[in-house]
């Protein structure tokens, strides 16, 4: 089997591993790592402004000169209904002191969103290589302007029929997101159940009704999955919960030990933190949030509240009101640097693609 | 890789594909053809009174010489409260008939259960080679006699827990059920929310933490999946699905297309059909009985009352009141023999496994 494909000749990158953007984990330093060594590091600057995206961009770019990739995020921007979004800060609140946690609640009059098209104008200029999206798709309009910029896109899909969409649209390369995946769902098409299904039901399916090429995410954590999820089809791989107790990981330590000791059934799948499906491990905040039957509100308005709460908890190394954004095989993550733990995936898949 | 592992030999057969037990779907004519390929054919006679068991096991001696399993259920024995199943019963039966499907329920009194126990004379007297079992587990005095017998045990596991649990007894083989499985859950530790773990996180997990030949079930149906699986660490694997059309499955007409037909998200674990979670095409019944948010009773309390509903529903061609178990790689089934099936099976396979 072999490691050059039509993804790394694509990406213009010597392995078809690409480290997961994860919104709140992932350092420049982390992305410029996985970069130097030959993979693709994703820069996450969903919910950010153009200024700090820019900042964040140019910061990578001072720490690798290989391609990386930037991820948007493809939400449109909500309505504030002041009354209602007070209301529920109010619960959260009640929820949070009740556990003895203190923290400023959000000034609404101060959420301000920015949508992905105000970042646009920065990547182009900056010439980042390749923009990868979730939480919704990019306007046909702005893959236009990515395309005739030379950027390649990179689309999430959780089902054949997203990734049968994200095809027909111009999309490049598609992540497909099997339910063991740590983090936000990438899903879009919203009239269906959410779909939940396996990595090993997912990518052969999606590799059959696809022409484009298919990265595997969820459960990909060392080279047994990657070759795996390569003979199911995938010409890639995307990990993210392996660089989540990684030395270039923002994860606070009480989050690196719970994911060290994090059983494959200790993930839940809760909107509790930000409105939208995400896997993480269970703690005290998800189950409080469960228990309010909550209507939730379009993201991320949600997301806005906990910010402040889940600062507070990481500031005082508490775990139960914040984010454990895990997968399903992340008790497998090693501490070590980013750069290491790339070199034992492509160790370990070296070793694996030399045996029949 | 090799074909001829520990397992092959420990079960005495040629290639490590087992066909799983679908009681319903299952004829000692499937059992019989996957055997005499090479494989390790499944007779399910769980819920059999142990003359009907006695039946089935000579049946599938008659057409094969070559190693079976006998799938047992190993759940308790329920205790009948007449009332409160005279309630359910009718209203399961204002939902037949306000979708004009008309049956005779089930005579209360005339209930009747028997206990795996009930069926182990039979299988040892027989001497059926393989036993496994689901739905709880044998205790210790049954795994002693099967044992002092020669015959080898399959346990199936949900989560590394479970996994771990079947080796601590004695259990010789283990099954991984991924998420992707269709049918029942053989989850049997229900001290945590029903594991859900896909099969790319489950089947390195399980074969980290126990000694003893695992296979992978869920989202199996072709040489990919078989390979992939069995560079995960599952020394074999147990297909379900692949089947489901074939010329000896029971599969009514209306279900074998509604499995060809099926996309990868169309599944949905449900309650509704037996009060134990399985996995199966959405339908009328399922969409009904989840509206009416029961207080499930013990096993197979639901399964008797909905027996003479599903026997309607398929004598009358109609997929909307019975199961239609299947696993989220189902379309990849084919409509041909099980003989073919599983000589498809191997072939691709060994393609696959000739190639780094």
């Amino acid at each position: 089997m072999n490691w050059t494909n039509d993804l790394t000749q694509l990406l213009k990158i010597k392995y078809p591993i690409i480290q997961a953007p994860m919104l709140g984990v992932t350092t420049p330093e982390m992305v410029a790592a996985v970069s130097n060594e030959g993979g693709l590091g994703s820069l996450p600057v969903g919910l950010q402004s153009p200024e700090k995206a820019l900042e964040l961009i140019r910061k990578t770019k001072s720490l690798t000169a290989k391609p990386f990739a930037v991820n948007l995020f493809a939400h449109d921007l909500p309505e504030i209904d002041p009354a209602a979004i007070s209301e529920l800060q109010d619960r959260l609140l009640v929820i949070a002191r009740e556990h003895g946690l203190d923290y400023n609640p959000v000034e609404i009059e101060k959420i301000r969103h920015y949508s992905y098209r105000e970042q646009i104008e920065i990547i182009i200029a900056e010439h980042v290589p390749v923009v990868s999206f979730t939480f919704g798709v990019i306007d046909q309009e702005s893959i236009r302007r990515f395309h005739e910029a030379g950027i390649l896109l990179i689309g999430t899909a959780t089902s054949v029929r997203e990734a049968q969409h994200l095809e027909s649209i111009g999309i490049d390369v598609i992540t497909a997101q099997g339910i063991e995946a740590g983090g936000h769902r990438g899903t879009f098409l919203f009239d269906e159940p959410l779909p939940q299904v396996g990595s090993m039901s997912l990518i052969p399916q999606v590799t059959d009704q696809v022409k484009v090429p298919v990265l595997a995410a969820g459960g990909i954590m060392d080279g047994r999955s990657i070759k795996a999820a390569m003979i199911l089809g995938a010409l890639g791989v995307q990990v993210g919960s392996a660089f989540l107790r990684s030395d270039e990981s923002l994860g606070i330590d009480v989050y690196k030990d719970a994911v060290a000791d994090s059983a494959d059934t200790e993930t839940v799948l809760t909107r509790a933190f930000s409105g939208r499906w995400a896997r993480g491990i269970r703690n005290t905040f998800h189950d409080e949030v469960e228990k309010l039957n909550l209507d939730y509100p379009a993201y991320p308005l949600l997301n806005d509240l906990t910010v402040p709460m889940r600062t507070a908890s990481q500031k005082s190394q508490n775990k139960e009101f914040t984010t454990l954004w895990a997968g399903q095989s992340a008790r497998l993550a090693k501490s070590k640097s980013s750069a290491e733990i790339f070199r034992d995936l492509v160790i370990e898949t070296e070793e694996l693609l030399k045996l029949k």
